[in-house]
């Protein structure tokens, strides 16, 4: 399962939408499934991407709401969670196998900073906002997976290169988040 | 979407199962989606018989984990869902458009007072356990939704009539929660 | 810190809301803290007894909100908890040292599950609701404490009973909640 | 309710350290009410020094726990509020009136991006992390406030300026998150 997060609203003919609808295109065509937020913006051209994949099959696309009717999600959504979690909601996304990052402000953020948390690989578009300001950089200098000096939020200059950075790097990238810390460090 | 709850340990040959198995095939039987909380005892046997149905198509079957680790789900899930939220998943399960509960415990009790605050439609099966002590009762005196004052915790007597009330009564049980409620009535 | 829990609305003369007063006032005279879910009813009375204590110091009521603002707080409450997460909160108020229940519907039924859960002591007084349905009862078959074969939702005739039952029993009720489930029992 | 949030580990002679303990007594002196996460590092150096200050009084310094055992809380905290919530815990750490930031790495930019869309007053002081590189910045472009045209992370030199910073902005941080977004922008 991959996530595409973003802005949530976006300009339907510029870059990010474009990016968006290809790399959820591309995520369909690997036979992988995608998870966005499932409201508006990079979540809902994403999965209208995907849903024009010929690999499309029902069930490919799930869209995790931050309220409580489904009703909400965009019409490309094939499975839809409705959570009534408001932007907590964004922990969920934030747990998928991998994560594409195309622009994105505050709620992309503390997506990418959680994911970063749960040890998550993360993979950047040069697309003005968190992700342009992130791609190439580490969130902080926690060692998420030892010998892997070059775990970063890992950038690509086009969706095909994000696409082959999840391809090769998601083995890598299998370690999970131990969940809750319960003794102080110092 | 229809959620399946109840014990999160079972005896696979027990009449527990067996029903969960029916229901969980029934369900895909109907083309609906089933949802469960992807771990062990009803929320495995319901998918399991979900899994058996001749209607199955991969994505039909959501398992919403408590924990971080998509692993940690039963064999028979094909969308997992990881969570990291513990028994706070119980709430995004109580979400679904129905539930049907097969006896179960404390966890089971929580996501049937949830599914109730959020106006979900719920059916008990007969099965010791919460499922029985609530089939046909009320959880409180609100009254969620007006012109309905049959409104309860309905019981079936069997698989096929827990399917069939869904399919029948689900079309009235169209309101969702409206969010957080932010004054105090007295 | 001892949490009240019940109606979220009762009238003001009635028995709930003198029963509610009246344990605010015994908690803190005792002088523990109290808990609530910081809105009205039950919770509100509770607040406002133990704001009437004599023994009440400033920062001794604490309310954790299901909304953003801490104006929706009753007037009662010192330490206002907005959370923004609706009924979860309920989980929050669920992992109190010890829960008083006051009647209650469905929101209650949910911290009373969470609760149990958490193996957290429970004392239900009389009043009609879940405290009443409840009170001698086990939630479910689990062995929540080994060596402790009463343990159940702990009956209490009155205030002061459910007072001394949770001055007595407290320390036995140590036990804390072992975090996420990820393992599959059957 | 001034939280003040950053390193969950740090050296308790360095800087960080020093400007949290200086923080958390300044915060107790103004005569506000101090919160934090309520483990290690910055959280527990503002607790120490919030308890240091004359005029604390018990009840002063909350600490919202990841885990569900109080006993996980440091020494400091007078009002251990266990949440069982993993991370989620920052959220509602990023929920207090105001956040005085003192570097930070993933978690803290989680309460950062959260407390942006939550609309609160957020201060960061120069330490080395997510303080240091966001101070003086925007996380997005959306108006919080309208007719506030300096809104963003306010920068502080020092720890005196940093709670000047929150007496005098804190009036105009006075709108809350309006919750649950429902609909679709585009």
């Amino acid at each position: 399962m991959v996530a595409v997060i973003g802005d949530a609203s976006v300009d339907p003919a510029g870059a990010k939408a474009v990016a968006a609808r290809q790399v959820g295109a591309l995520i369909i065509d690997r036979r992988w499934r995608l998870v966005t937020g499932g409201m508006g913006g990079v979540m809902k051209e994403a999965s209208a991407g995907a849903r024009a994949s010929a690999a499309w099959v029902d069930g490919d696309i799930i869209g995790v709401l931050p309220g409580s009717d489904p009703a909400a999600a965009n019409p490309f959504i094939d499975v839809v969670i409705p959570t009534g979690m408001d932007h907590l909601r964004n922990s969920i996304v934030a747990h998928a196998d991998a994560i594409i990052v195309i622009g994105g402000g505050a709620g992309t953020l503390s997506e990418i900073a959680l994911g970063w948390i749960y040890r998550r690989l993360i993979v950047a578009l040069p697309h003005e906002g968190w992700g342009a300001r992130l791609a190439g950089m580490r969130i902080d200098q926690r060692v998420r997976y030892k010998d892997m000096p070059g775990d970063c939020i890992h950038a690509a200059a086009s969706c095909d290169e994000a696409i082959e950075l999840v391809a090769r790097l998601l083995p890598q990238y299998q370690r999970r988040h131990s969940d809750i810390k319960t003794r102080i460090v110092s």
